[in-house]
């Protein structure tokens, strides 16, 4: 047992002097820190000054992807993808995969994120380096079969979820079809009724550019929407990502079918140089989660970056100042990603999952103080972070990855020297 | 004389393994690093790993708002001003008005930011303050007739340039009319006339809110760039800030005077949900700089955030996925402000004032490493800061403002508790 102090913080509260309390997975307490002596607790972190928060979940990512940051920047994403990624992608080899996908983890739990929803190649040893860190991982394997892409062989993504299925308390494999103009209605189809089957979540790219809308209106003439709704996965266990072209229609559609979608902004704010119809689906009741999409091209694996860029690019691209508050966005990072992964998490109550991470707030930017959901979403930075707990373990403290034993500089330090 | 030492990075040049010499209050020499020993060096700062970068310049900011950080959050401007910053406002006393204008410094140059360029009122206290943190301030007193308003008293903006000119190295006094709608034109041609005598910059808020805009035009049939030519200060020595809702044939003018325009992207997105024509004066020829405004709305002093901003939303107001590059937002952020303050800066070149930023470059989010602008724009955290060099006197250092003897932790202690 041990219990995290400061204020706390959720989509819901705001308790000054808090104390929370972890055994074994879950929170088992939230009460005023001077009533913490009631209970017999072993250590105790954060106090004046600090902020505990839910654990950010990171919706949407493809954390190995680190090795490209910075590649092929200011391109649109047609380009980008043809010209510069998938050439690039080809030359993966599955070690290296697992040694970009750590470093990419390692860098989300260290911003604050405990848990990441991974759609990419050579899933297994993505998953491994899940294993490796602690972190609360979704991972699903890439099924294309529209586009010749070796690494993307459908079987495999069903043979990945088999293999990981029931397998690891934290690493739960997904199904990870590619994109609705790059797999066909029949293979969806199929997915549909293996995720049914084994009660899985499916984890798609949709309406992402103009092309994708253009091609699957050629091919079957519909909207990628209608598209997922005839392959019979359009439901809540959907998790579509980006929806950046949706129309009225489509955003009437998918709001009632209970499907979750992320909200990727930064990412196709810098790749579309467009914003999806987040608060016209919002407003429907659509469940919004949030993800940074890769470290290319956003930069980093910070999800208070993200919760920054998805109030800020909405207000611009609704000409309103009064869409996506703090706390909407706050709301989308925990509470919206845990219901589109359907985790007992995101929010910090009793019999919540012990995804929790520790703010060090005794900095000038937390002055004056009064605004907690402002400071949070518009003056933190990942770095802020000090300690991170996933399921109930310390798994990140001060720079050092626990389970793993290292520090960042000493990541930093491993990878540099045989990429560069 | 001492040295930074890492990759060497401005707007014009990326160099490996170089070191930067620094004697007296200029760089005086750019070499490879390992050509050091033929100079006496003493100090050297920094190595394998690390970025040096010009100071940045925060061309456009009012640092003691670092007070009312939060408030107001998802107000649009005109209310944001009228029923929550003017009100609180009304409150400043002096002691006061220094210490959070010293708190908002120290952040700046902690992040990055070696030059301010401040606009607000009790300038004596702000220029104080700066004084005890050897930042390079711009400070202005800001002067307004057309609104009743006892700070902005315009006999004492006059009165404030006489008492800094010339009186410090680093502190150097502006004019700092309000903007087009709060000074009259009588007003404008006499700061206008004051600032050519005296060789003076003029610093003024421009076209900020459609309600400057309406005011102008009908209290002088003009819009408020044709106000500025009318007042005679439209040229080399201005530096207008905002420009959100500037025409065409605006832009025009402007872009012929020689002023330059300070963009503060994400302050605007957030009061006004709108962009200013920054594409099509850039175009045109006007030299852009860029600063945050303020802690509020912005949360944080930190030009790194700045530049991240000012690329991802032009993108999104412009559709345009190839516009403001990442080298483009380092130029601004640089040579923009050192071009709108006259100062021979924002370039590392022997000659040059010594301001300079060291970066540690030793952490996940900097690999692989290669696109070097790319890293500094989407993937630097002011945190990364590690110290900083002002007219060649290191002035920050891993958390300590040394000039002061403090660090960041003891403000925001001393703040904290009387401020609450």
């Amino acid at each position: 047992m041990f219990a995290l102090i400061g204020t706390v913080v959720d989509a819901e509260k705001v308790l000054k002097n808090h104390a929370v309390l972890v055994d074994g997975t879950e929170i088992i307490d939230v009460l005023p820190s001077d009533r913490l002596r009631e209970y017999g607790v072993g250590e105790i972190y954060g106090g004046d000054g600090y902020l505990v928060l839910p654990g950010l979940i990171n919706a949407h990512t493809h954390v190995a992807m680190a090795k490209f940051r910075g590649l092929g920047e200011d391109l649109p994403i047609e380009r980008w993808l043809n010209d510069v990624i998938w050439p690039a992608e080809l030359e993966w080899k599955p070690e290296e995969i697992r040694r970009w996908a750590l470093l990419g983890m390692a860098e989300a739990l260290a911003s604050g994120s405990t848990t990441i929803n991974d759609h990419y190649f050579f899933a297994d040893e993505i998953a491994k380096a899940a294993q490796k860190l602690g972190i609360r991982a979704f991972i699903g394997q890439t099924m294309m079969d529209l586009v010749d892409f070796p690494l993307a062989e459908p079987e495999e993504g069903f043979k990945f979820f088999k293999r990981w299925e029931g397998k690891d308390e934290l690493v739960k494999p997904t199904l990870a079809p590619h994109a609705t103009n790059t797999v066909s209605l029949e293979l969806m189809r199929e997915i549909g009724d293996f995720a049914r089957e084994r009660n899985a979540l499916i984890h798609v790219h949709l309406s992402q550019s103009r092309e994708e809308v253009r091609a699957v209106k050629e091919r079957y003439g519909l909207a990628p929407v209608e598209y997922l709704a005839k392959a019979g996965v359009l439901d809540g266990d959907l998790i579509g990502v980006h929806g950046i072209y949706l129309s009225d229609e489509e955003v009437k559609i998918y709001s009632r079918s209970g499907a979750s979608l992320v909200h990727c902004s930064l990412s196709m704010a810098k790749l579309e140089a467009r914003i999806a119809p987040i608060i016209e689906l919002y407003e429907a009741g659509t469940n919004i989660a949030l993800g940074n999409d890769s470290p290319n091209p956003v930069g980093v694996m910070d999800m208070f970056t993200e919760m920054r860029f998805a109030a800020v690019l909405n207000k611009v691209w609704r000409k309103r100042t009064d869409v996506v508050t703090a706390k909407d966005a706050l709301t989308w990072a925990t509470v919206g990603g845990a219901q589109a992964l359907k985790l007992k998490a995101g929010l910090i109550k009793p019999g919540y999952l012990a995804d929790l991470v520790l703010i060090n707030a005794r900095k000038s930017q937390f002055l004056p103080g009064r605004e907690v959901y402002s400071h949070i979403v518009y003056s933190t930075r990942g770095s802020d972070v000090e300690l991170v707990v996933v399921n109930g373990e310390i798994v990140y403290k001060n720079g050092v990855l626990v389970k793993l034993g290292k520090t960042l500089e000493e990541l930093w330090e491993e990878l540099r020297p045989s990429e560069r």
